[in-house]
């Protein structure tokens, strides 16, 4: 799946940030392929971008519309069509991670088919993978893994890929959910593919590579996370990881939604981790802890921060706050002599 | 799904009895619900069963005729349609676990529409489901878990249940395959679902009981499979088993067309079955080992049970010898006074 950039950005009737927080990402992750925010009236949400319609942008360039909002139930409620209809007219493909498919809305259907457009649903699979082979590939892998679902996954991969590339290590971001597919312009929606394939589709996201290339691959849910867990696993055997950085927010107790699921220790997560990784790469390891401590003040931060770094001998970062660059340099020093 | 019974089985153009061994698994599994065999002129394979046309099969009550036969590749050839139409007009359903769906067949889904019939393919699912709770339900479950695919996980499941009901035990087989399906008449192809609902399938699988109640679910791939562990780790945290039994074959000295991946010992599979397992039931645990032991001369195969029952203390079964009455009896004696 590959993405037609530059996007115009739609916040349909969006009331909040949290709301708007696909596009809000992709403002943030790839700036230069986002030309403008489109909007309804009813919309209280602005991400300072130059306010387009979609024929403006369509004259700078822009060649899709990005569904950069997600109500609760991730359905796409009538109200938007028009807008949806307006940006097809104007000459741009419709990019959406909704549950509801662009092609189940008959007059989107219709005008896209009329027009020629195409419609690009993130959130779904339509392609046929095969089963996973196990045999290693060449090039290097690292892979974000975490304690719970919503924990800086996507955020520590492209982060690591931005300091990999800074200390001029070839790297890759491969992107397994929808907001990372946007970003990235291509993926997988990894929780989408047909169970028996998750594996098989993880192997064709980080192909055969050169061998000091790093692909860094998005993880997504939580071994020990009771509806994702299968998920999770498929994704680390496909993936092969040669690194990986493991996820986690200090004040999570539980998984998120699950209350009566408390999280292990990171000891336990860790071990639990590699032993997965193991079954396709004996060379899987830790590289790193990336935290989200923006709830913590700054003296429990540093406390935390330390006290991770000491238990586990691993550089530990806040990818929001300090970027990855120093996961990245022990991975320089680590891997210079391995092929 | 809900497949209609009793089932007339297609043996084709079958070759060999392990290209039928669906249909053999159907004759010995579910006897009563099988009324005959219907093959093509050119089929090699006698199951021993009455031979009977669709209409003579139709006028003794069948309701579906099975496709019984798994050719390489799993496709359905052009050469069977006539008997499938034939099948058709007789007033037979068809059931298939075929990777071609039966409604891709054009003549076959114009017939079927024709004349109000039902096409099963129970390899696919095209229901939604959705993601798991994680909440405990009442009522207990047996999950059968495997050192490699192909090891004996349905056929233990399978003596389990026929030997947990003569004791007295409420229980009902649980498929998660397509023979299992087949066999049961209803189930569900975990390995089918979206990733995302491989735990909520399982948990829909096999929903609230009583309180006595044994569900005997099918287990599938295994932890460490490089392509199926997924699906496996889904299933294990879906189904929240209170006990497991292990399947293994002794001659099996890595997973099987994947060479270069050695088994684990038995100690460490285990291991990670009950980290798995207590994601969602604390109280999971292992009550026996089934074993295929065809492969072993006698003083070999009592070896082997001897010295796994003496180091896990369990008990060691071969279901195709022994049944699962030692395994069923330890569960009647060790879950009495739980609730």
């Amino acid at each position: 799946m590959q993405l037609p950039k530059p996007y115009l950005l739609f916040l349909a009737d969006g009331s909040s940030l949290a709301q708007c927080k696909t596009a809000a990402g992709l403002r943030d992750w790839c700036p230069h392929d986002v030309l403008g925010q489109f909007a309804m009236e009813s919309c209280r949400v602005d991400l300072g971008l130059p306010r387009l319609t979609p024929a403006a942008a369509a004259a700078a360039g822009a060649r899709s519309l990005v569904i950069g909002v997600a109500p609760v139930g991730g359905a796409i409620p009538p109200r938007w069509v028009p807008a949806l209809l307006e940006a097809l007219e104007a000459g741009l493909d419709l990019v959406s991670g909704m549950h509801t498919r662009l092609s189940a809305l008959p007059a989107v259907a219709a005008a896209a088919k009329r027009l020629g457009r195409s419609l690009f649903d993130v959130r779904h699979s339509d392609q046929v993978y095969t089963a996973a082979t196990g045999a290693r590939r060449s090039g290097r892998r690292a892979l974000t893994v975490g304690m719970d679902c919503a924990i800086g996954k996507k955020y520590a991969a492209l982060e690591l890929t931005r300091a990999l590339r800074e200390r001029g290590m070839p790297a890759t971001f491969r992107a397994t959910g929808q907001t990372g597919i946007m970003i990235a312009g291509a993926g997988i929606a990894i929780d989408a593919v047909v169970a028996d394939f998750i594996a098989g589709a993880a192997e064709a996201l980080s192909p055969a590579a050169a061998a000091d290339h790093w692909d860094v691959i998005e993880g997504q849910g939580a071994l020990f996370h009771p509806a994702y867990g299968g998920v999770t696993l498929g994704l680390v055997h496909g993936s092969q990881p040669d690194a990986m950085v493991l996820c986690h927010d200090p004040l999570r107790t539980h998984i998120e939604e699950y209350p009566h699921h408390p999280l292990p220790t990171l000891q336990s997560a860790m071990d639990q981790y590699l032993c997965a990784a193991h079954v396709t790469n004996p060379a899987a390891r830790f590289v790193g802890i990336s935290l989200n401590t923006s709830g913590l003040d700054p003296e429990r931060r540093m406390r935390v921060m330390h006290g991770l770094e000491a238990q586990f001998d691993l550089p530990v970062i806040d990818p929001m706050q300090d970027g990855a660059g120093r996961i990245a340099a022990a991975m320089l020093r680590d891997y210079r002599h391995i092929s």
